[in-house]
């Protein structure tokens, strides 16, 4: 029925981190109560929301701060989403044995289950971002996946993998109705607010493109505030399924709220029929680092 | 040797078409001229250079207007870049047998020698847009290419390609400095002006992304005028290596000339290495229609 609405509220939760977890996963879940009666059906935290971006140094201690997947944080959400009947997105760092740790994600389903995790895939390491130090890069068993969730078909990628259109599109060809991207992205101190009005466009157009190029939902929750050498942006935002920002926030702690209306993926695809065409007899190139 | 600058010009000839295609070669071959005088070295034509947009009709009399590879009008152009001395990119419609045609484009260098041909590898049909009666998709052997010309490395895709992450990713990985997508992109009449600002809008983010993902620079050339029942909206536009808009034309007859650092891929590269991170072992997904 092209012409019936589904229509859900998607709520992103982008606030500051300090060091002390248990104050940052207090901070969250008041936010995600407060989405929650702002009506949010599906809830995103920031990449990592409960520990400061520790990646901006290498340090031995900081692995102390992973979890594992069936410990003490995720039951406490769990609980939660049940509690408020919405379905969460919660980025963590995650401890799956000694010595392979991941930048991680569970999706718990409105009724509390855990549906899965994601293990981030594409790992960066630059100047104040060295992250692979800490994170082994996801396995295909956890890699880009579909949550068939109460409120729809979501997929979950984290931060870096925005930069990889193959990564969004097989989450796409999966099912993903909303493809989320928790992140966790600013600037060093050195860079000058001319480099900052560039790398945000291009955050924003890339993502806006997987949009785009799949006919569906990208949302984005971005951490803000000032963490030793960096200085997250915000600006988390929801596009729609031709690359339109539908609601975008500022710099300052806040919950982005959009309504959205899932069934307008089929309306954009019968008119920009882009999956038709796709020549998967040719594609094999993807394949190959490059090809020389 | 990241500080040397290896600077070029580009020149994107945008125009309108009429009835009588020599009329068509005629004026392209004065626009060329004048891209020539003011300095650009490689000219890259908007989509059917020669001919109105005919696919808005199925009309079995307007094959007639396909030309062969190595006919009057490949050797004519060739003929013209040799004398400027310029490198030229020409779409045109093309007849490769009795009952094959193809959208396609020859790469000329500047020194008149065809370094070979592009033969369009998505193909729309859609109102207005019914490309899918006159064009045969193009072959894996003339598909996503590189040209070695002499001011530079250059991949040559066209128009609905454009939405496609897969075109631009491979033509990138094989080594293209710049893509070229000559273009036939505007309004059906029964679309509104928000219509209009939405697809535009959707039309060069999709294109800067390409840009931005691949490191390389995105050269988009677009006809204009009213033909029968569709108005193209011009536009053409230079992107650099991190999606960022050098020029960008109007909806009026143009060249629209950019001059361009082609060693500040070196430096986006190093700055925001998405080559180095990608998942090769985990792309696989993207040679299926769909993954259901």
């Amino acid at each position: 029925m092209e012409n019936e609405k589904r229509i859900i509220k998607l709520g992103l939760v982008q606030t500051y981190c300090e060091s002390d977890p248990s104050q940052n996963v207090e901070r969250n879940e008041d936010l995600i109560r407060s989405a929650a009666e702002e009506g949010a059906n599906i809830i995103c935290l920031q990449e990592l929301f409960n520990t400061v971006y520790f990646c901006n140094q290498h340090d031995e201690k900081n692995f102390d701060w992973a979890e594992p997947i069936d410990g003490k944080l995720v039951q406490e959400l769990s609980d939660l989403s049940e509690e408020l009947g919405v379905v969460l997105i919660a980025p963590f760092f995650e401890k799956r044995t000694q010595g392979i740790y991941h930048n991680s994600l569970v999706v718990i389903d409105a009724d509390g289950s855990v549906l899965g995790n994601y293990r981030k895939m594409h790992i960066p390491d630059d100047p104040g971002f060295h992250e692979k130090y800490y994170f082994t890069p996801g396995d295909k068993e956890t890699g880009f996946q579909v949550f068939d969730t109460a409120f729809g078909k979501i997929g979950a990628l984290i931060c870096w993998d925005q930069w990889y259109p193959e990564a969004a599109r097989i989450t796409a060809l999966k099912g993903a109705e909303i493809i989320f991207y928790p992140t966790a992205i600013g600037m060093l101190k050195k860079e000058t607010r001319k480099q900052k009005k560039i790398f945000m466009d291009a955050w924003i157009t890339i993502q806006r493109s997987h949009a785009i190029a799949n006919g569906c939902f990208v949302a984005v929750t971005n951490r803000i505030g000032k963490e030793k050498g960096n200085k997250f942006w915000g600006n988390s935002f929801v596009a729609g399924p031709f690359g339109e920002i539908l609601k975008q926030g500022g710099e300052k702690e806040e919950i982005v709220i959009a309504e959205i209306d899932l069934n307008s993926i089929e309306s954009q695809r019968r008119e920009w029929p882009f999956f038709r065409d796709r020549r998967i007899d040719v594609y094999d190139g993807i394949m190959k680092r490059l090809i020389d």
